[in-house]
């Protein structure tokens, strides 16, 4: 295969980077662009331009990009519902810039377009098909659910494919936020209970699994563009998941408040079937994922 | 009724100008915020803050709204297909600065927000009940919808009380823009046809009967934000309502390209039965607002 003109957007973030060099790895010529600059761009050989992801930064990359990874955006349920506004202008202002500018590109940039499990909101233990019910619970969600109606119209409108992929619980060597990232603090000082009673669920996939799915997805861009879930299909509860990273810290094990935090739906599980139809796997399992994480804990 | 203290942002545009003059007539005490300042406010009796409809500038307004109408916004088909970025910012951006602004407000503001029959997109020449699927086919429409789901996320996540009111085809004295202030001046000097065929339809309901139906809604507000078609309810062809506004000011009759505007769609008529169950009749017929038009025109 030839090699491919890829912008990605917050490649800075946990999944940017991991995706970065899952593409240099393809062969892939990459642009990166994120307003924090950590990601020893040289070194790892790809271009980079610190600045928001902005018509007229977008407008500053140095090709006419094949590809375009929109993974710039608020990733944290908690921090939308303190500041909603903001959270609206990382992943919906984003979106709409990143569209704009791929509007008058010609031919237009097929887009894989990074949204979240967490548009299906609280709708019980059951695994989520695509076609679901999309009735987010938290503002994160509901600004994920807005971008994706965006791709939708736009693309539709102005001929612009793209691919909405439903990330579920990515985890994995790099990441510094979310349950795993604020679990490894806590469970290594024995400080502090977790929220929740510990038997919600989530579906845990590797940020490897995540990363060739989503450069496996780009293919399905189009103009009305569908939608896949990314997931493991398989129900983890908190507790299993943080004891089993606890084993690994050889940390005690973890406590639980309770109380459920605003915007966290109860069980978020995903029906994958529809990404294992265009021939992905996922690979890592969960054990062997903690393993390597709490390895990489360790070793920062 | 005791007076309440009103916000209403877009106080300079068409319907915003009117309505500031409806709500100083039934006695309430209102400021005005506006990125243009054309509406002599000292003179008019009320309180007039310029600047863009963002949260800090919200901040600034001299007391805690009862009642806010949030008017400001793009309203042009046309432009927003031009730049989608802009419109989605004065539509759907404008409206998460409300909404943001309302949250942090013990206890909140009524919202009035100011939709548009441009939500229903191209679904044929029968009257549009508010329970019509809404597919836009324009940006504007889009953006639009956009904003009005943001109204029933954070209504609901954060007990804001609002109302939507999809507002047909507004015209009346002050109207500078869209299709008959185009019309006018086509039509006074001879020059120029007017896109589309003149049989498309649009549901034609005047300035006065829309500012007396947004105060008359504002008891409707809720959490769960009710939708309200505000129009006559009466298909006018654009040939029949130009043709009369030709008359009236003395000129030929109008000539069309056969050519429809991309975004426009081919009929607009209402079913404003909900908005009639809570005593609203429009009062202004299309004769009556014409010549009254016509007249404003000729004066200015």
């Amino acid at each position: 295969m030839k090699y491919k003109k890829v912008l990605v957007t917050g490649s800075s973030g946990f999944i940017g980077k991991h995706l970065v060099d899952e593409l240099l790895l393809q062969g892939h010529r990459v642009v990166g662009l994120d307003i924090c600059a950590n990601s020893s761009p040289k070194k790892r050989g790809y271009n980079f331009l610190k600045g928001r992801v902005e018509l007229k930064q977008l407008q500053q990359i140095p090709f006419k990009p094949d590809w375009i990874f929109h993974c710039a955006g608020g990733g944290s349920v908690g921090f939308a519902e303190a500041d909603p506004q903001h959270d609206f202008q990382m992943n919906v202002g984003t979106s709409i810039e990143v569209l704009s500018f791929a509007r008058n590109i010609n031919p237009p940039p097929r887009i894989v377009y990074l949204s979240s499990a967490a548009v299906y909101g609280n709708t019980g233990s059951k695994r989520h098909p695509e076609k679901s019910s999309a009735r987010p619970c938290s503002s994160y969600g509901f600004h994920k659910k807005m971008a994706e109606s965006a791709f939708h119209f736009y693309g539709k409108r102005w001929a612009i494919p793209s691919v909405v992929i439903r990330i579920f619980s990515v985890y994995g060597e790099g990441l510094t936020k979310q349950v795993f990232w604020d679990a490894a603090r806590k469970l290594r000082t024995g400080k502090g209970t977790f929220s929740g009673t510990g038997k919600e669920t989530r579906d845990f996939i590797h940020i490897q699994d995540v990363c060739r799915f989503l450069v496996c997805s780009v293919k399905q861009a189009s103009t009305i563009p569908p939608i896949f879930n990314c997931g493991w299909g398989k129900a983890i509860s908190i507790r299993t998941a943080l004891t089993l990273l606890a084993k690994n810290l050889r940390a005690k094990e973890p406590k639980f408040s309770g109380k459920v935090r605003e915007g966290d739906p109860r069980h978020l599980v995903a029906d994958s079937s529809l990404a294992m139809r265009i021939g992905w796997r996922p690979s890592v399992d969960f054990h062997e994922g903690i393993r390597r994480y709490a390895e990489w804990v360790k070793r920062n």
